[in-house]
């Protein structure tokens, strides 16, 4: 089992060059003042697919050799960024996605050229990718447990630290680990004092507990709105996450709520609730970010707004009230 | 009466410098694709209080020569300008606000330190801000019918200028003419060819009609969502529109609606419905936009997500079969 380094997530940059967008960091003085710290936010929302996902999954496809079709598994953001990555690299994707399925992703996969397959039963997803790639002789590409896609995930915090100067942290929200084994490489590569910790929904709390145990806890049944979120970690991410994470915020989902409207109030970006999960540990000032400068890497902007304005209404009336 | 000029405008810049934000352009393959056209967007929706009225309040503000209070009256981002430009320029700010008033526009007139007044009849706001300036012996500062305000205003599309080469066409959306008074004058000054058009609902067609027949139609029922877009041209905005103007886009109520979803689906941005309205020409792909370099002024980003959305759910569930 080879594990990625910092060296592969440079690599991954030049690959990358030109090709994903170099996001802007945004900031806000109404953050900082109920955050108690200075914080930057890195806008992968604005990323190509809107999210992250799309870096590691270009990376990825990027160094496959043949020209055989791609498969991926996912629901979410992956499928998107496996997509686009091979309809520019001329190659034929067939993303297996799982219900329930978000509207405006999978109107997304199907924009760029993406085959959409749905599993009649959401538990046989696995088997029915395997066959399919099987079936059609084809590459099959990890969301998060594989070399390239987290050396390419790692770019994000590359540019994050290449843009801002001094963080003293950068938070992300994690599911498998990808972004955050990327986010570890890269910002112990280029600064080594800096402290990166993860963000997780109390409702799919098994990175934490993976962490602390040195095994894979498998997450079985998720309660949380950040759908990103609600995978277990890999054997790939594992190790990683232990070198390179400081530490757990854990977050309620109320929390989540509150962080996406504070943030699509106030800062006008429209954001999905992994992000917020990463979010929400500054808005309940966390005695250990005040006074510091904080990164937050915001993953992706693909929201269904239907879904995410029922749950809002019901929860989130308290926000307005508290202020900050 | 004494009509702003481009110098104005150009003074109002240097006045500005270093107070208001440079704000960001944005693109999207997928808008482009849809338009036919190559669009840019001035993201106003990121400026201080979330709108480019910051930039015309502050501007007024900064002019006015005595210590005394300040009234203005407006249910919306006017008053958040005038509430933060008092705030920093050390003035008492009073915002006569009649209702429907939209929660997050309030909110954050209080937190920038202005006290909200609301008239007890929306229909008696004029004479009950007429008096509250006799009682406090204040200054008062119209919305858009103000030499300094409309010159603060073109500072906008000055930067717009600056940042985006070639532009053929300019779009914004049209309520008293301030934003669009200060385009023009912008505009030509730096370049006479290209072209400003106004883009208005069709349930507030007021400026189209006061701009042809040259005398203020009033907006007596306005029937649309876009609520900065209710009122009436004024005696220094008409002239000004009159020389400046190329013509007029009216837009559909559920245009608005899908513009906005547009927006905040395809580009992450939350803008309000003003600004939705300048872009749903470039949507229905109108003919003369095609082939060219257009800019939109993307006015504000302070949308009640409550109110959005209920509108959004019942008349939008179109879009997403239509594509584009």
């Amino acid at each position: 089992m080879i594990l990625p380094t910092f060296e592969h997530v440079q690599r991954a940059a030049s690959v990358l060059q030109g090709v994903v967008h170099r996001t802007p960091i945004h900031t806000s003085r109404q953050l900082d003042d109920c955050s108690r710290a200075t914080v930057f936010l890195k806008c992968e929302n604005f990323q190509r697919v809107g999210a992250f996902k799309f870096r590691g999954a270009y990376h990825a496809v990027a160094h496959l050799k043949s020209q055989k079709p791609v498969v991926a598994l996912s629901s979410g953001n992956h499928a998107q960024g496996i997509a686009l990555a091979c309809q520019l690299l001329g190659k034929a994707a067939h993303l297996v996605m799982p219900e329930p399925i978000n509207r405006v992703k999978r109107a997304a996969v199907q924009d760029y050229g993406g085959i959409v397959h749905v599993p009649p039963r959401p538990q046989d997803a696995e088997s029915f990718a395997e066959n399919l790639v099987q079936t059609l002789g084809a590459e099959w590409i990890e969301a998060f447990n594989d070399v390239h896609v987290i050396a390419g995930q790692g770019t994000a915090a590359l540019e994050f630290l290449d843009q801002v100067e001094d963080l003293d942290l950068i938070l992300g929200p994690i599911g498998g680990g990808g972004l955050l084994s990327g986010t570890g490489l890269a910002t112990h590569g280029v600064n080594p004092k800096a402290q990166v910790y993860a963000c997780e929904p109390v409702g799919a709390l098994d990175a934490m507990y993976s962490v602390k145990e040195n095994r894979i806890v498998p997450q079985e049944h998720p309660q949380t709105i950040a759908e990103g979120l609600r995978t277990s970690v890999g054997t790939l991410t594992l190790p990683i996450l232990r070198s390179h994470l400081a530490g757990f915020f854990v977050v309620e989902e109320h929390e989540i709520l509150e962080a996406m409207r504070f943030i699509y109030e106030r800062m006008k970006l429209v954001i999905e609730p992994a992000s917020a999960v990463a979010v929400a540990p500054l808005l309940r000032k966390e005695r250990i970010l005040q006074g510091k400068r904080v990164g937050v890497i915001i993953s992706g902007g693909n929201v269904d707004l239907g879904q995410y304005v029922a749950g809002f209404a019901t929860q989130a009336h308290g926000v307005e009230s508290e202020g900050c």
